[in-house]
């Protein structure tokens, strides 16, 4: 750990950070002034000028997401504000650029009010083509993707909710396939009312899941519970939780079939999971150490387990989905990322696994596999122009051939 | 003309804009990952929640400029909108990237209001290390400057005043060395009261310059003056124009040495010029066409000419200030650009023609001249450090240095 530190570090000083704007046509003399700059830049500014659309084509935009933090719920480490996350913000744009070929930049913002964040965005709205919200603590981060997909026209994504559910309701679908469970019939217990643990509820619920009960520190959140509540969890209460159970976590579990942890080392027990239905399913995301282990839930009778680790089976992480989600939105210039483009990613992502493929240990790709981007942002645009939310009709095995094309990875099964 | 739009439009269309976010660390595999993004990046973070200073070490910050527009007053164009803007604004950071190897980003914001123009850029502040308004229209550019320049901890310049403003003393001193005359004797007339006009006169008059008369299509600009005027026109009335003439340009420019047009096309003509001293300098800068075309001002007796363009000899240029401007600054993390870092500019760029190349026909460096952006950066860090600016101390010989292996220019003379 030491070692990774002091590597870490060294990565981020030798380069003073990991992103640079490079320019895709360089001016080495008069000539290239002129066409570059004044008088010929002139030109596209007075096209643009008459049709607003065509920034598209002549500018950076068409191809340029916005990675927006106010640094106020960094990794594990918190408000650490907005200078202390430039390093993951600039890492997530470089690995919007090594995975889909998408120009990312951070924009670290000096206030934590939701009002002001929203303004912001909307005013730099002209020069991005999307807005990749990321690592803003809730519940603030739920108003503000609202409000901006309202008073927007680009895709607006908050990844701590949505890439996160995107995610593990693709290894959800494919776990279900090896435990021979269907979405209609299981119990959910979600563990975490914080953004990912609301927004995997939430997609679960819109891909047909009706059991799902959702924990907090509290225990069992139901309708008219009197502490610890909150609006959000107000609006879970009515869509979670049919039976209006109470009491705690472990009760909660009893009988489950999925276990989804996006909360605390620790919080499940092995008799938590040996109380649960036949064939447990348990994704305990908590970093970095997850809820409970995956030898002492396996042990427990955990038949497929899934974490947020890279050094275990079925890692759940966001770069199986930004990326191509965004390449895909981006190259149909939509104006929105809407739920059928979110669930056109699941099931992209879930189908990369093929029947020979599939196994406990092999629900969710890996993050280096190469398919995942292309694959994705294909859907997500097949998706985007059959809702009406293209601007643009582009084939989808295009945007696949030039996602693949784009993507900077090497194949690494974990 | 014809062929510059189509050859201007295909390189824009070609590459989708002209600028790319690139990723100095790729992330190939999972180790790249675990040292460029999670878990490793975390050990920067950390370090910078400790100590906000070290942002500067560990992200893209210190190398980072925004060019900022609100699209008021783009090119010639005027007011045009901030997606009209983009092409202008991502060329800027084009020119920052080729000669200085400065890291520059548009920033194209959805207002024309100054309070929300400078509550933006104040929230974007822990993200660059400096910002370079551009084609923000007057009078709104000078207080969003001021402002900027007081509630902020890092260089703001607006390059359309004082790039165009240093370049222009620059010419001006060795124009004045051409036909041997000083600073201090001379009469100035400026004609045009926007952005450049206000600030050349204010460079002009901190370098000793004692008389200076103002005009704009009003003509003269005097104390007291009932019409056409404004705060900004009421403030250079108390410091110029100390004979308090009133009249026309052409009566303003009886005597004069120096004739500095920021102003339209066909303002100035011979008979003016046969009206003034002897030995008559024109900064003609009008775009596309100068105040009066060279051959006509030389005809009429004029013995230094310069205009904005490429195609005549003493090109005021402002990509001969604004890239080593802002390398001086970040290089030593300056807090501002002060009124000594701009002097320290003029005389950088002034001094770069020897005696033996100085002529009526050599008064500015050609553009593409590698050494100004090194010999300018040298010496705004030295100012920076002399004045208190700067947060580093850093050798001026090894600004120079670096800034000379990053440039990507190729010399060439006009």
């Amino acid at each position: 750990m030491s070692n990774l530190r002091e590597e870490a570090l060294e990565l981020h000083r030798k380069h003073q950070g990991k992103l640079e704007a490079v320019t895709k046509v360089p001016v080495r003399n008069a000539r290239d002034l002129s066409l570059a700059y004044s008088p010929g830049v002139a030109e596209p500014c007075k096209e643009i000028f008459d049709d607003t659309a065509k920034v598209y084509d002549y500018t950076m935009k068409g191809n340029l997401v916005a990675v927006v933090s106010d640094g106020t719920a960094v990794l594990g480490l918190g408000n650490i504000g907005p200078e202390a996350a430039m390093p993951v913000m600039e890492g997530k744009a470089v690995l919007f650029k090594s995975f889909a070929g998408v120009d990312a930049f951070p924009i670290c913002l000096n206030t934590t009010d939701p009002e002001k964040i929203i303004e912001t965005v909307k005013l730099l709205e002209p020069t991005f083509g999307g807005v990749n919200l990321e690592d803003i603590a809730a519940p603030a981060c739920f108003e503000i993707e609202e409000r901006l997909k309202k008073e927007t026209n680009i895709p607006i994504f908050h990844d701590d909710q949505h890439g996160t559910a995107i995610v593990t309701a693709a290894g959800l679908i494919n776990a279900l396939r090896v435990v021979n469970k269907s979405l209609d019939e299981i119990r959910v217990v979600a563990n975490g009312a914080g953004a990912a643990g609301i927004a995997i509820i939430k997609l679960l619920l819109s891909m047909g899941v009706k059991d799902v009960i959702m924990c907090d520190t509290k225990g069992i959140v139901y309708e008219g519970r009197t502490f610890g509540m909150n609006p959000i969890k107000e609006e879970m209460a009515k869509i979670t939780n049919r039976e209006k159970l109470e009491g705690t976590l472990a009760d909660a579990i009893k009988g489950a079939d999925v276990f989804i942890g996006v909360s605390v080392a620790g919080a499940v027990t092995q008799e938590m999971v040996k109380s649960m239905n036949r064939d447990p399913i348990i994704f305990a995301m908590a970093n970095p150490t997850p809820e409970i282990m995956p030898d002492e839930a396996k042990a427990a009778g955990a038949a497929v387990i899934g974490t947020g680790r890279s050094d275990f089976p079925n890692q759940v992480n966001n770069v199986l989905a930004f990326p191509g989600i965004f390449r895909g939105a981006l190259d149909t210039r939509a104006t929105c990322i809407n739920e059928e483009m979110k669930l056109a990613a699941v099931y992209a992502i879930a189908d990369l696994i093929s029947e020979e493929e599939l196994s406990a240990e092999m629900v969710i790709p890996a993050p280096f596999d190469p398919r995942v981007a292309p694959q994705v942002a294909a859907a997500v645009a097949k998706a985007a122009m059959e809702t009406g939310m293209a601007r643009v009709s582009v084939d989808p095995e295009a945007i696949r051939e030039k996602t693949a094309r784009l993507t900077a990875i090497s194949y690494q099964q974990v």
